[in-house]
């Protein structure tokens, strides 16, 4: 979806992407087949640009350190990933810029948890994304080993009332600008987002306040591009951080429709220098994901005729040539005057769409 | 730009041009470079596609009927292309249809034109666009040649009150859907489209009776996928058929943000069997095209951030590597509440952007 912003633009993109023919490939000008965590790989394809920036945060940074030596813009900045990257570093890159966060804990052993009330959610430092690296401590048995091994922390369980996210877009000279926050509605059992909603259901009061703590997190990060804060909304309407996405995120893909300006093509301005545009409302409007189930295989798509003919429904799939069961292929956005009804009609949509790996054969694109 | 959306719905796009880089390969799966007026490249290409359409109608038709009749799916047919592409024929079959037009006479010389009330235009069968092809026949000189070589038709000279465009998306199993009126403003100059104005300053008796009239030019020649109908509205406010045009079109690029669904994926439902998209307006618009001037060469563009920073601006270059003095290489979309307010704001943004042909060297995408 950045490379159709790009393409929109007239930017010449080059994707470096592991996989032969993957989506971003399509809509960019050119595609180096490797690894972005190949510390020569991204030195390779990083050297003839201009600028370089990232769509997984997962990339080997030292490259992107030495690459910036050399004078190429790099933004968001290997620091900047090397800070967002580590979750507790993170966490406390935020509490001394004084942005609020839930109280946290280093664990060296299973011991320290002791210190810390329980219940209390453990999460690992590295790698954890859509519910994974994330598990609750209800209390420490006699063998006094947590749930997940690794380097990890604790922080303190939340009675979440609801989760937020706010983009957040910052030009390299520090200029910024912020969205309306989204409702990010939880999965609770597959803990995934069933359903992004805009604008939030909360008070300006609350909104004003999500905003402001969005963007200093971005600042405390030193952020460049669009970055995606998740917040938590507590109990007594307190606002507290969850975590930073340094990249476009799954929550502000309803920007392609409901927003003037998309959290894609704002990328792209936030990299680029150039101006930044306009984060106005267009339109109430809900997301859902379409996510593959059943056997891994060649992507099947049915029921997507349901969505076509659904009023004010946008299609979205990305060519992921594999699905398998849980795996974004896909979304729907679902713009409508009224938040409820955009919320049912997408549900609806959502429901009628089946992705799944078909091993018989190769599938086409949008078949009914 | 059929590319993007391509791109949205996961269609593996095959596209035949002669230019390697050319934009339209940017966002497609695959490039096959050849001439579309190339009975065998026509065929290479289009006999490994499930269905095949057009940009630009000037293909080789016949290429095209020998793809349907192996069995290929050619929307818009070679009949429809071939009637369209020849002005005359297109006129007779609109007529037959009882279609509203201008009254018209086919020319085999000069002296024919006495016969038809002058002032009259004059107007070849194929091949003109934008202006060129059509002009202006006074009087009858001693000489008794016309203004334009080649075979040619007479046409009433209207006393145009406005001029219109709907679109027109047709499916291949009859089902129809049309946008509300576009307004083009012409300039009187150059005899281009200056602006795109949406909605049409017109009554919706006479937005009834274009849609109408449009829907039943585009039954007339059979046409399946988007078509652009442009329209004369003359002074008693009756609508008149200017002419068909068999794929997406200039007057359509503001449906990209000011409609539900945009002219390129509606041509593409259209094409594909899927489900037809809603029509329904988004927000006012007003469209202006940014046209090469000075001289040929390297496409260089200059005060694109004036677009950028215009609330409701949204700016798309079209990746042409050469400018030329009015040649179209990108345009611009302003959404407003006030449609007044979107044209002033367009205008002046579009003013702002100049787009040239500069030997000196190559240049990049949005600069400043």
């Amino acid at each position: 979806m950045l490379g159709q912003a790009a393409a929109r633009l007239d930017v010449p993109l080059t994707v470096l992407d592991p996989m032969p023919g993957c989506p971003a490939a399509t809509t960019a000008l050119r595609h180096e087949v490797g690894s972005f965590t190949d510390y020569d790989a991204v030195i390779a394809a990083g050297s003839r640009a201009d600028v370089v920036t990232v769509e997984i945060e997962h990339v080997d940074t030292a490259a992107l350190a030495e690459l910036a030596r050399r004078g190429v813009a790099v933004h968001p900045s290997a620091q900047t990933l090397a800070v967002v990257n580590d979750k507790l570093a993170q966490r406390r890159r935020l509490a001394e810029a004084g942005v609020p966060g839930p109280r946290f804990m280093e664990l060296s052993g299973s011991q320290d948890a002791e210190k810390f009330d329980l219940p209390a959610v453990q999460k690992l430092r590295y790698g954890g994304y859509d519910g994974r690296g994330v598990a609750l401590v209800d209390r420490i048995d006699h063998t006094g080993v947590l749930p997940l091994s690794g380097p990890s922390y604790l922080e303190e369980k939340l009675e979440v009332a609801s989760e937020l996210a706010v983009l957040v877009a910052r030009s390299g000279d520090g200029r910024v600008v912020t969205y309306p926050p989204f409702e990010m509605v939880m999965d609770p059992e597959l803990h995934l987002v069933s359903a992004v909603k805009y604008p939030a259901g909360i008070s300006s009061a609350v909104a004003l306040e999500a905003s402001r703590i969005a963007r200093a997190a971005v600042e405390a990060v030193g952020g460049v591009g669009v970055h995606a804060v998740e917040l938590f909304v507590v109990d007594d309407h307190s606002v507290l951080v969850n975590e930073i996405a340094p990249r476009p995120h799954n929550s502000g893909h309803l920007t392609i429709e409901a927003s003037e300006t998309d959290q894609f093509e704002q990328h792209l301005r936030a990299v680029l220098g150039l101006p930044l545009g306009s984060t106005r409302m267009r339109s109430p409007a809900v997301m859902r994901n379409l996510v593959g189930s059943g056997a891994e295989g060649s992507a099947c798509y049915m029921g997507t005729d349901a969505v076509l003919s659904t009023e004010g429904a946008h299609l979205h799939l990305y060519g992921k040539r594999t699905s398998r069961a849980g795996r974004k292929m896909g979304h729907i956005t679902v713009c409508r005057e009224d938040l409820e009804d955009a919320a049912a009609a997408a549900a609806r949509a959502a429901a009628a769409v089946r992705v799944t790996g078909d091993d018989a054969g190769e599938s086409g694109g949008t078949n009914g």
